[in-house]
C-alpha cells in the first residue's frame, strides 16, 4: 500500500483519506482477529493502519503478506464495479447500533436500495438454522410477513432455511429486509440465494464488512453473526440445532445488551434445542407469534399485546354458588330444590335465589320432575 | 348426624372420634367453599364440626340440608365396600404436602397398594389438556416412563389426554403412579378409564377427598386441582390450552411455593399455548426431557442434568489461526503458503506451523500445486 501513505497523512482527518485507511484496516486485518485487534482498541484509524503498517515487535506479522499486496484502489473500483458503496463512521448511513460491538467493523460495503443505519431503528434480527424444518421455515416466514407489515426491518443473514424464509417473508409483504453477510459484497452465496439477493437489495440492502473477493470461511460466518446481533434492538431465534450458528448471534446479542427471544417448537425436534436452551438457560424470551415479538422488540407502550386470554364463558361470570348449583344440576331426569341443597352443598336461600338466576340466564329449566339444565346448555 | 353426637364428645382426641367429625365435615362442606371454610380456619375439627352443626348466625346454611340427611357410619361402610380406606391428618400415610394448602382436605379416600405419604418423596405431578395432541401424549408418556424408572411417582388426575399417557407411561415402566380424583372414591370417572384406574390401584392408589357417591362437578375437579399440586414436590404441565384447568394446578403448585415446569410445542398448536404462556409469563421452567425433569424435580444434586452440548469437533479443538488457515485452505486445487497468508491472514510462521499440525491432523495434505483439504475432510 506505498502508493498510499502519501495522500493519507496528507489528508489525515478528512473522509476520503478515513475511508482508504479503514479500507486498508478491513483488507488487512481479519473481523475479530485475536491477536491484532486488542491492540488497536480505542486508536483512531490513522494510528492504527500505522502500527500495523510498521508491524512493531512483530506484533501484526499476521498483516505483513496482506499489506503487501494490497490496493485500495482496486477495492474501491470493484465495489464500484459491483453497484455497491462503503460506509464508514460518521457517515449518515453508518448504524450506530455497531459501535457497540467491542470490535466494530472498519467500514461496511452497502448494495441496496435502503439507507441501513434509519432502518434499523424499528427492526429485529431473525436467525436460525440452515437445516430447518418445515415448521420452521413456516413460522418464520409468518413472523417476518407480520412484523414487515407492522414496519420492522428485518435483518438476517441470506443463508438456506430460517433466513431464507425471514427474507422472503419480509418480502412478501413489501416490507425491508437486509442480509449481513459473510463475503465480499462481489460474492452471492450461497448460490442459490443470488436470486433472492438481488430482491433484497431492491427491498433493502445486502451489507458485509469484509472486502470485495474475500470468500466465505466459517470463522466469518461467526463475525458476521455479531454484526447482525448489534444492528437491532434485538435477536429472534427462530430454530438451531445445539451446534448452530444462531448461538454466537444470540451470545453476541446478551453480550452488548440486546433483547433475546427464541420461538419453541416440539421437543422431539432437534431444530428447537437451540431454541429451549436460550429460554431456560440464557434468559432469552419465549415468544410465540407477531403480537409477542412487536411487542418485545418495539418503541415501549407502542406495540403492547394483547394478553393472552380465552374469551370467557357464561360459566365465568355466574357467582360461586350459582356454578355449584349448575354443576350439580342433572342433565335428563328433574330434581327438586331440597336435592339440589345437598348434592350443591348449598343453603335453601341460596338454592332458591340460584334458581331463579339461572332460569333467567335460561341455563336450568323446569319439568315435571324438576329442574334440570336446559338441553343444549349440557357443558 | 345425630347418633354420632355422643360418642364425639366422649371420644375427644381419639383417633376414631376425629375420623368421624372430619368424615363428617367432609361430607358436609364441599372442598374450597368460600363462605364457610374462612370461618374454620385453625380450628380443630371438633370445633368446626360443632360450629356448622350449630349454623350460628346461619353461616353455615349451606350445610344445613347435608347435615340433616348425613350418615357417617353409612360413608364408612360404603368405603370399606369399594375396598378404601379413609386416612387423617396424624397417620403414617398422611401426605404432610397437603398442610400447605389454605384449604387442606378434611381427609382422604385411598384405594390402592401404595403408600400415599412416603410414595409421594420423590415425585411428580404431571397434568395437561383432556384434548391432548398425538405430540402431547407421546411427550407425556415418554417423561412419566423415563422419571418413573427413575424412582419417581407420578401423580397425575386419572382423566383422558395427558393424565392418561402420563399414568400409563409410569404404569409402563413399573413404577408408582396416583391419580387424584374429582369424585367419589367409588365413582370411576370417566367411565372409560376404570380399567386404568383398577391398573393404578395395583400399581399405587387412586385418592380422593370426596365421600363416597360425591359425583365429578366441574368446581371439584379445580379443587382436585390442588390436592395434585401440593402431593408432590413439583408440577409439570405436558399440554394445555389457555383455558385448561391445568392452569389451575399450576397456579395453586406456584401459590404454596412448588416447583412449575411446563413442556413447550409447537407455537402452531393451541394445545402448547399454556405451557408457553406459563414460562413466558409465570415463571415455570422450560424442560425437554426426562433430565430435565430429574434435576429439576429430584433431590437436589442427586440428579444433576448433563449440560446440553453437541459433540466437539476438531474443528472446535483447533487453535483459531489454524481454524483460519483451515477456512482458507482449497478443496480441490492446491495452493501456496504464501497464498495462504493472505487469505487466512496469517503470518508466515503461523502458516508454516499451521500447515505441520493440520498436516499432522490429516486435515490438509501436499499435492503437485500445493496445499488442499484431505478429501473426506472437505467440511
Amino acid at each position: 500500500m506505498n502508493e498510499q501513505r502519501g495522500p493519507v497523512t496528507a489528508l489525515r482527518g478528512s473522509r476520503d483519506a478515513q475511508l482508504a485507511v479503514r479500507i486498508a484496516l478491513a483488507a488487512t486485518v481479519e473481523p475479530e482477529d485475536r491477536t491484532m485487534l486488542p491492540r488497536l482498541r480505542g486508536l483512531d484509524p490513522f494510528t492504527a493502519w500505522d502500527l500495523v503498517r510498521s508491524n512493531e515487535g512483530g506484533a501484526f506479522g499476521r498483516a505483513v503478506a496482506r499489506a503487501e499486496q494490497l490496493r485500495v484502489d482496486g477495492i474501491v473500483a470493484r465495489t464500484e464495479e459491483v453497484g455497491a458503496r462503503i460506509v464508514i463512521p460518521g457517515d449518515a448511513e453508518w448504524p450506530c447500533g455497531l459501535n457497540d460491538l467491542e470490535h466494530p467493523p472498519f467500514c461496511l460495503w452497502i448494495a441496496g436500495q435502503a439507507t441501513l443505519g434509519e432502518s434499523c431503528e424499528r427492526s429485529i434480527s431473525m436467525v436460525g438454522a440452515r437445516a430447518a424444518t418445515p415448521y420452521g421455515t413456516q413460522v418464520a416466514g409468518e413472523l417476518a410477513y407480520g412484523l414487515s407489515s407492522r414496519g420492522f426491518t428485518v435483518v438476517s443473514g441470506g443463508a438456506h432455511g430460517i433466513d431464507t424464509a425471514s427474507h422472503r417473508g419480509a418480502l412478501a409483504a413489501g416490507g425491508r429486509t437486509f442480509a449481513a453477510m459473510a463475503c465480499g459484497i462481489d460474492i452471492a452465496y450461497p448460490a442459490a440465494n443470488a436470486g433472492l439477493l438481488r430482491q433484497i437489495e431492491q427491498a433493502g440492502a445486502v451489507v458485509t464488512e469484509l472486502p470485495p473477493g474475500f470468500a466465505p470461511q466459517k470463522q466469518r460466518f461467526l463475525s458476521r453473526n455479531r454484526l447482525i446481533a448489534a444492528l437491532t434492538p434485538g435477536t429472534l431465534v427462530v430454530e438451531a440445532g445445539l451446534r448452530s450458528g444462531s448461538r454466537s448471534t444470540a451470545t453476541a446479542a446478551s453480550r452488548i445488551g440486546r433483547l433475546l427471544a427464541a420461538v419453541p417448537g416440539p421437543v422431539t425436534s432437534p431444530a428447537s434445542a437451540g431454541p429451549h436452551q436460550l429460554i431456560r438457560d440464557c434468559g432469552a424470551t419465549l415468544v410465540t407469534d407477531v403480537d409477542d415479538c412487536a411487542e418485545l422488540f418495539g418503541a415501549i407502550g407502542a406495540d403492547l399485546a394483547e394478553p393472552k386470554r380465552a374469551a370467557p364463558t357464561l360459566f365465568d361470570a355466574l357467582e360461586e354458588s350459582d356454578r355449584r348449583l349448575l354443576d350439580a344440576m342433572p342433565v335428563v331426569r328433574g330434581t327438586t330444590a331440597e336435592k339440589l341443597a345437598i348434592s350443591a352443598g348449598l343453603s335453601a336461600r341460596e338454592v332458591t335465589r340460584g334458581l331463579a338466576a339461572l332460569h333467567a340466564a335460561r341455563l336450568v329449566e323446569r319439568i315435571e320432575s324438576g329442574w334440570r339444565r336446559t338441553p343444549g346448555h349440557a357443558s
